[in-house]
């Protein structure tokens, strides 16, 4: 098993904490309040507007071509393409584009978001795979494990659509190419540096748990 | 009242919760857990190294020579100078140089000095004085007010020398430039302008209050 | 005429040095020697790659989706477009991909984009803004005076499809948001603030005569 | 021989170049004309502000305590300590404070500096050594080597101050961290990394050869 794919496994009881979180639980089951739902999406709408920075910053940092290449991609798609799956739901929720505009960030987001744009300025592209990694992935991961617990998810599921994309292959494939940069620039890495990657993947789904648990609380500050 | 000097009260709540926190009562009766300042003293020392990179953003992207300098100043006094009174305090609980060096940061501490990076890194001189303004200010206003609720903190108090340093005058003028900078810059700022350094600010006392209660609770994590 | 029109114009002397270089000139006429212009080309298809960097720092530091989501447009089409341009060109001189990927940057060249990206870094979008405007401006007034100056560029010009891409309508509507951005930004700067954006704009285009006169010299240092 | 002692054989015939360079041959003679040295003096002042960037870049990005507060040192120096020295011969000239502060960085000194600052942001700790050494690694040699060519520079020398200075051990062993952090940084790097390392100190110390070269020919710009 590569560096990369060990990740998961190290980070441990938070990656397991943040799948049995009522939110994730509820939403499989189809039983998740749907204001808890809005409120997340309008939150979620903020984030990628910050995440796509992390991938800027990645573009800015990079050396190789190729794979500047593919930071700006992601920071594309998640601008011009995935803040679309948002407008879709915030359509049926009856939220305009202007709401979603305004929407504060909360304070538990801007933690999250806000640890990967400091890691991201001052760290290299090594740290920068590690910190928006746990995000993906774990979406990824949750999604397939709440298909798999739930069987298909049925179509009166109101969140199938949400769960439907994340498990995909074509989102799986999206990021596949985190693991095999990650491990390219981990080649020549000492023990140390490795433990370093190692505390920024697992700081980040940290972080993220403290996102499921505003999202389930609708908790805007402390 | 100029323009700085209104920010604490358009904080309002959230500047009065730390007030009242137990952490800080406590300290001012005395009666803190010495565990629980113990945790707060390497929290804090591993605190004050993010907080001194974010003057040393200041001294980045400062234009004028004499607040450069000044930013410069505060950087190197942290470094230098304040984080001596933890030492001292270290030694008082028998920790070593080295244990305060091998601390590990909290989550949320990590949180607070994430959002004062990502704000320097990305923000103006202005953004910069009111991210790290909360800090100081309420610091020196909590201690202040502390020597007035409990009378002059008696000897065998063991937090006096902390409440007596941050209740100083000497310390009160440190950062005195940060009033006057502020509404320098502030001066043909337009109304939306002046509300995004009022976020700013509220949200980084509002991060302030997570340290506090993290410290409370000796948290190392969510 | 707004303020980011009346750049051009403040920047004088350099803006019309520029025009009247030989690499230019002698562009227009179809006489400039095909080393001159392979050179230029490698070098600017390394150029391309920092400058898509200034518009990934763009997006970080822009607070408004609309034109952060026109920042990240700029700088995929520059990866995923422009360099196209210049792929076709170096097939014609027998360039493989990998030649260009290996090329290095020239001193003048790192001059130019350093500028670019440490304006980027420490400054705002209106710095960004002016500091990356003149490269378009330019590229496109200079081609459209070539195309008046020497008649409709005949098809054994070996410049022409250069000449004529720049010198297209979309090309310079691709660029257009500059102008209507910027004095947005500036709308409410002093005349000090104002007096800054020039500098940054003429002194961004001092660089671009470096970049044209090492091309022209084939001058890979000092 | 360490690799960081190995940088200077390396950079070869630009690091020559720099000591062959009329101005600091005329220097050692005590011939250069004052109008030159002038001009150097308040360009060097305006470039030491841009230099101490560098420095608060490298506290930033430093993950050891020892050498981030090393960094920050150097900083406080430069902008405390080191432009003193130019003050003293600014005030010989009759140059006065305001005078200096209101110097227009010259487009080479820019070019300079913003290399600098363009590697510090994007770059590492090893990186951000690697590009602020020739500077003060460059001027300490030179000095000596002035000291032995032209015999101890005798009193009429105008500039015996700033040749002593620079000669001295003390300034010697202010930057003699470099070659150890630089060592202990590139320990484990790869022949690439090392090749990457190689080429910062040398486009660096390129450049510093055209801040010599417009000093002695008084040019602002290109």
């Amino acid at each position: 098993m590569s560096f990369s794919n060990t990740l998961k496994e190290k980070a441990g009881k938070v990656w397991e904490d943040c799948y049995e979180h009522p939110f994730l639980q509820e939403l499989g089951k189809g039983t998740l309040e749907k204001e808890k739902f809005k409120f997340y999406l309008l939150q979620d709408y903020r984030y990628l507007i910050e995440y796509a920075k992390v991938f800027a910053a990645g573009s800015i940092k990079c050396d190789e071509e190729k794979y500047m290449t593919k930071f700006s991609g992601v920071q594309h798609n998640i601008l011009y393409d995935e803040m679309d799956i948002h407008r879709k739901y915030m359509a049926d929720f009856g939220i305009t584009e202007k709401e979603a505009e305004d929407t504060v960030q909360s304070l538990f987001s801007k933690a999250y978001t806000s640890n990967m744009l400091a890691t991201a300025y001052s760290g290299t592209t090594a740290d920068i795979i590690a910190v928006v990694f746990p995000c993906a992935w774990s979406y990824h991961d949750y999604a397939k494990r709440l298909k798999q617990s739930y069987g298909d998810i049925p179509e009166d599921n109101f969140y199938k659509k949400w769960i439907d994309t994340y498990a995909s292959e074509e989102f799986g494939e999206s990021f596949s190419w985190f693991y095999e940069y990650l491990d390219l620039l981990c080649e020549n890495k000492t023990e140390k540096e490795l433990k370093k990657i190692e505390d920024i993947f697992r700081t980040s789904i940290e972080f993220e748990f403290l996102f499921w648990d505003m999202a389930y609380r609708m908790k805007m500050s402390y």
